[in-house]
């Protein structure tokens, strides 16, 4: 019983991936985690959202070792597990296939922030981390695809608390937040930046980035010491 | 009591937003004025929209100031003040981030009008207004977006009662008109009119704007005292 | 009450615009016709389609002279009317601004055939008539608007019991059929191989024609005396 | 009574492509086989899906001959007999002219494979055979569809138990699998892989293929004896 509130969380998180229509069948997973636990609620692998309910979700450690639940967790658990344990402050991860952001990823580029609909929610493109290299498909994939995005933030100096998204090349985007919630946010964010971009890339092939006081104003009207969005 | 006429004119007109797809979580806002009182009823800041309500509505000044209510009013409530301050005959105001308009808008480029759908609304292509200045950005940000609208139009010599909408460069759109409901149908008009625009010169890269005299005809066939469409 | 089977099926079918996403707003409008009255049941001009009922439903001859009903019939009345007169064996007609249709519309360019989808339905291009002379459009605008379709199908020697779709240069589509019903099916058709003929454009700018073959073959499997589709 | 588990499974499955997006009207039909008999079940031909029901799906041999049933079944019951006499194995088959996919088909191209969306169901480009030759048109048609689809294969050394889709050229798709579920979750895939593929190429028109390494561990993470994917 003492893992019931991720449990909830992490259902309810993932049940809006179809409603926001940012998965079909199966292609996607979230989870919420409780770090005075060291734990996350995870979806379990292959079943339908249609058949998930909140017992059906796997308690995993930071390790990426079953704790609780009879089913066998997402195929991307150890993924989720290396962001957790070592990004301080993230408490929900979700993977999608989503369309335009998947495409992003297959042509290998970083989405170019070309707007405030971007700038509200980051100061940067956002990234898409390269293809993992021969070795590390072949070793411990999901794993080493974690150690992918935290090296592209590490050579990049990103902050992981900003940036709260990655396309992963050839692949598709994983994003996280505060808590699952957010995390779901933030991947129906990046779906619509990434159809914008191609969009606004396809009206005009000379669109310039958006301009630095801009993507300043919209941001920190979100965010840090003097946000006023909100309540 | 006395305004809740605006507030539920604003909290259904609010509620179209995502119904008619322009919107996702908390991305634009609808006010509704009454002039005779000088105010108007606009949604509170960073609301998602179901848990919205008549009640939770705010109500501001033409300045600006919060007359009424104990929510904060929405981020861009400046924009509209201004709008309603200087452009007589408006009591509806609409602020989308639509994925096709705004698309426009990043591209910094005019929507051409291109055919009758479009000169059913208006007689010229939709403005794209430029991005503001470093210095406007810096200061009273949604203050200036009004007045970056107002210039716009001022120096292209536009008719704020004709041309109901404009695209604000790298940023998104805003559109009015006599009430919120027909503010809410220009976002939608508008969407519509980016999207065929895209596409047609995709098809058709020479495509020539629309001939003078189907502008004329279509917009005088719904609008002036020789206009034969509806009831 | 001698109206009322084709103020029904005018009402039903209209009803199917929105539905199909064929029209937001009031952007469309079907008629039934009558051949042994001399007469067509048409939408009010400007009435949202939730607002419909049967008995709203305008009586129109095929001069475009109200018979019967108390509200404006359809701006485009006197296109119906002109098709109805000149074209035996029509009993239903739509007009629309579908995104894809008016999109080819504002190119002023013929839907290419290019796969059987489109050859299920007819042998040819779709094609677009000119945008119409400015003495037309000053004139009669909607009754010219009916000539204008008529002209192109005499100058290309089209069939318009064979090819029941055409677009009107910088305007939209209109379709027909032997009743309401089918001339809303063939606008949703339309929409679809619209939007299919741009996308295999944009994956092959060399994509061939259909091959005349096929063409034959695939309408003949729906249409004619060796057809064997459907019961 | 005997072909009852059949029919519903057709049923089902038919019911589910306009659930999907994958149809509209009568665009697409589904069979499920039963081995065992030697017969499959396919929805009838022309018959809108709201008009469905078990008991009105045909029963047909792999030779095309009716077993049981009143209705006409699908005009393409013989693609499906011919897939179904020829490859072991597949006990579902769907076509459809879904909007992406059959713009590749029309477009007379190979759907590239590149990313983790299309290698998580095959490791190949997805197949367009070529369109067929005026003998096999003007001869059984729908017969020589599919013989056209083994051809297509054969000559390109695939394997249909791996490679459970692909397009005729010019026409649209068909996909297949050990069941008539199993056949539609195909088709849905095909479809979002066919429209992230031209999203790709519009992205980045020098995107590369997906790296052998990727391909590999991908498709084995679903298939084959090291499968961890699912429960």
């Amino acid at each position: 019983m003492s893992y019931q509130h991720i449990k909830e969380e992490a259902y309810a998180a993932n049940m809006q991936l179809p409603e926001l229509g940012l998965v079909i069948f199966t292609f996607g997973n979230v989870s919420a985690a409780d770090r005075s636990k060291g734990v996350f609620a995870i979806k379990p692998s292959g079943v339908p959202y249609k058949d998930l309910s909140p017992d059906k979700m796997v308690i995993v450690d930071f390790d990426g070792n079953t704790v609780e639940g009879t089913l066998r967790p997402s195929s991307d658990t150890l993924t989720h597990a290396v962001l957790y344990k070592h990004w301080e402050g993230i408490n929900g991860i979700v993977h999608t296939h989503s369309t335009y952001a998947t495409a992003w990823a297959q042509s290998q580029r970083d989405v170019p922030i070309f707007g405030t609909t971007h700038a509200d929610h980051n100061t940067q493109d956002i990234p898409c981390a390269p293809p993992m290299s021969d070795e590390m498909i072949a070793g411990n994939y999901e794993y080493e695809t974690g150690f992918q995005i935290l090296n592209c933030f590490k050579e990049r100096g990103l902050d992981h608390k900003e940036m709260e998204m990655v396309l992963v090349g050839n692949h598709a985007p994983f994003t996280w937040g505060k808590n699952a919630d957010k995390a779901v946010y933030n991947s129906a964010v990046l779906e619509t930046v990434a159809q914008m971009a191609l969009l606004t890339e396809q009206i005009n092939p000379n669109a310039p980035r958006l301009k630095d006081a801009l993507i300043k104003k919209h941001f920190e009207r979100k965010h840090g010491p003097h946000s006023y969005y909100g309540q």
